[in-house]
């Protein structure tokens, strides 16, 4: 089980030459074939050989004393990310990978679905992006009122009602699988707009198709990660504006795993860590 | 009533420096307000103030004696292509859009679905653009045989069913509307793949959003034509190799244009022209 | 003489919505054709019939009592941008319009030669933009001080050296239009790296291509601004942190115009305005 | 010495699935880390540590009997093309490259400088992109009447001249390596357009800067191949109109490789060939 995790380099093979033992990492946990045509083209997510922790027949997660993956998969945090911070560089390279999706320039306005920890990620990479204005969207006051808090000023609620209206947003990205919030994202862009969908909950949604075309809009699925997303999540965090630590609301040692995941049941939308056996 | 026409010049403004009357021209039957955001950065289609024949409030068609709109809306068509061929020019606009939105490159499998002239002119675009396979999909024997025909070796019908078990689409445009074949759009894509829509049926569908979402795929929404689509169909049209003319099954004169609309309605898949008034 | 202006709207013609009298712009002092390809694709930057003030034939400049031009060519500045800044607001939108054709991503390492105002310009504009790091370069010690001040921490330039050494800018920007820099901007970029020309100072210089091309290097020219560049440009001076007024040491009043223009050349590096007639 | 060659597969590693003995392969005689930042965004033609046949130190040529390189980096060629024209692959491969790096639109007009080997070999795959026009330009009479020969009737000397006065070229490839080509390549283009160079001369060369900067041309240097550089190659080579067999005028067996060496300085334009020792 398990495939958001950080950890210390314990040994690394003879060729490898970035890491020493003693290095602390943020880790991929998933390594592609890098010889198909994907893999060469750039969107080595999308690698039909992938080996991806807990999820690949027979590979074990990282909730695991030792972890042994590709020296390229593993990325040096610097000191100020603490370990259990550098837990969250996946989910954050995840959306790291949306918005790069989203085509998200600087100025522009963005509508998040979901205001748990894949949607607010969502928004304060947009934030980072230069989104002028991010909107973030949910049923749950207590979610809405941290992303107000998290995203800053240009989280504005009060805009909502009128992007509903207008069909004004540049980027609408959905992080709440939620059917309804998949819908409105075609609605609220407007003309040309581009709309991600980063969550995963039916397999399959009725969908505004027609509107989709009159609008011309780009909807983009969106699978992990992908060249350069760790990367760019480390160094976001790096700028010390993302206040990860605020995500994490338990760490749980190994031997009370079982309770970790019961409590990560009850409180969704903030990460339980489970540290790993010494 | 009408929006696929072409003409001859009668008069043109005293600015006008690229036509002089008795030009013969396809008609590009909407202007864009050539100011907004959409216009001004290359995607006039998507204008809100687009002024569009037989469609926009207060705007007649096509379909009459004279018809006045901006010189650079009128296209010069060469003397290898007849007037009731130039007709044809915006319909084949609207696949070069497609087919340009899909970023079909050369070597590529396309699958188009809905052989009608909105799918041949798709399948006969990607051909041109250098697709290594066009497969076309449609429920009418007859409309497959005459694609068949019309695309080409490149229409390898056979090869279909692998499509449908192996995703390995590199594109797939639906030209149908029809919802069942939206949905196997993009069922037959590989991962990373591309799907238009063109035609336009129910305004909401059922659509396989986890499989969007699993590989990665674009989706776009398809509207009318943008900057150079007019132009480049012409070309392709001059090349020879588009058959134009077998498209048209009918052309009435303008007394019998009632019978002409009924012809059509029987006869859909080709074309039925009416010849405006003297 | 004169294309760097703002001013107050004095009248507007009966269609126009956007402006009333009394609104505070910034002024686009060159209007496209909006008819022809390079406008119609998105670079009316290029278009040939182009009329820009005080270059094109018979065209005023700006430095005048009345300036007549279309409304979507003149862009409201907030109240929190004086009219002095908003005269920066055209080299600014200079600026962006380079940034963005250097593709410059979030977290990348941009070298921009020549610290006058073209420099400094694109400098603040890739921070924006979010380059993880920006080297000024500058023959001059009073100009690099300027922009260590002004660029901030990501203007680390004891990095230069290094980056010489090892060729592994992003993005390398020439604003000096000196021969040395346009060949050293080739060499301090990595492989696959992108280069843009802004400033021009010889029509033909000495050009290292064996380097461009082993490098697979993307030379880019760079010419006034296209479309979204100036609302881009009064974006970012609105969110507060170009500190503009810093770049204005001197504003004359019209009749002292003389008087500016020589101050102008022997205080290069900063701005010095005319205040138009009343 | 050597890296353009084709073979027969020798023996495979028990892990390769996608060859056997006695498959006929064109070969990619470089093959990179598949780890470094460029390998993973798809341009690992820029992989620093790339291992390329006679040019990377203590790496041999492919001119020997038996040449081991990664299964992902042997082509199979269809019965079509033979092992003579398989060498051909290589160059055409870069031909590809550099039209693809064009970004080479169907219609666009093309002049390619050079009328070697590596210039044919561009006009024809720019042909192939759907060039409407392909004007090659050398000034040895017998190269272009051989280009006019097989580019076909796309390649239109009569149209040079008018190029040269109106700048309407949308693409400009340099395979000469001549300064004075370089040059002029950018001359002939129109605004906004695309210049790739292709060939290596001088390491320096007078380049009109201005000129680039006025026109906002896009210079782009070309190194190698990179992803589906050869599949295309393969593919287009297979659709029987490049007429490779034409370029092949000597076939030297091993033992008389000095004279292939003597004739192909002599024979410049026109390929010699060794056969490997058997």
């Amino acid at each position: 089980m398990g495939h958001e995790a950080s950890g210390t380099i314990h040994a690394v093979g003879s060729a490898v030459e970035t890491l020493v033992p003693g290095d602390r990492v943020a880790i991929e946990p998933g390594y592609p074939c890098r010889r198909c045509e994907r893999c060469k083209t750039g969107r080595y997510n999308l690698c039909p050989k992938m080996k991806f922790a807990a999820d690949s027949p027979k590979l074990h997660g990282t909730l695991t004393k030792y972890f042994v993956l590709p020296a390229d998969f593993c990325y040096k945090v610097p000191e100020t990310i603490s370990l259990a911070e550098a837990v969250l560089i996946e989910p954050l390279a995840v959306a790291v990978h949306a918005v790069r999706l989203a085509d998200a320039e600087l100025g522009q306005r963005v509508v998040v679905f979901g205001a748990g920890t894949p949607g607010l990620f969502c928004a304060i990479v947009a934030r980072e992006f230069g989104a002028a204005e991010v909107v973030c969207v949910d049923i749950v006051d207590r979610k809405l009122r941290f992303a107000q808090e998290l995203v800053g000023d240009r989280n504005n609620a009060e805009r909502l009602l009128q992007q509903f209206n207008l069909g004004e947003a540049d980027v609408a990205i959905d992080a709440s699988g939620a059917e309804l919030s998949m819908q409105t994202a075609v609605y609220v862009l407007r003309m040309g707009g581009t709309y991600v969908q980063v969550g995963m909950g039916k397999r399959k949604i009725e969908f505004p198709i027609a509107e989709m075309c009159e609008k011309e809009i780009t909807a983009k699925g969106c699978y992990r990660y992908g060249p350069g997303d760790f990367t760019l999540g480390i160094y976001l965090a790096s700028q010390g504006r993302l206040r990860l630590s605020e995500f994490i609301t338990n760490i749980f040692p190994f031997e009370e795993a079982t309770e970790a995941w019961e409590t990560a049941k009850r409180d969704e939308g903030t990460k339980t860590l489970i540290r790993g056996p010494v």
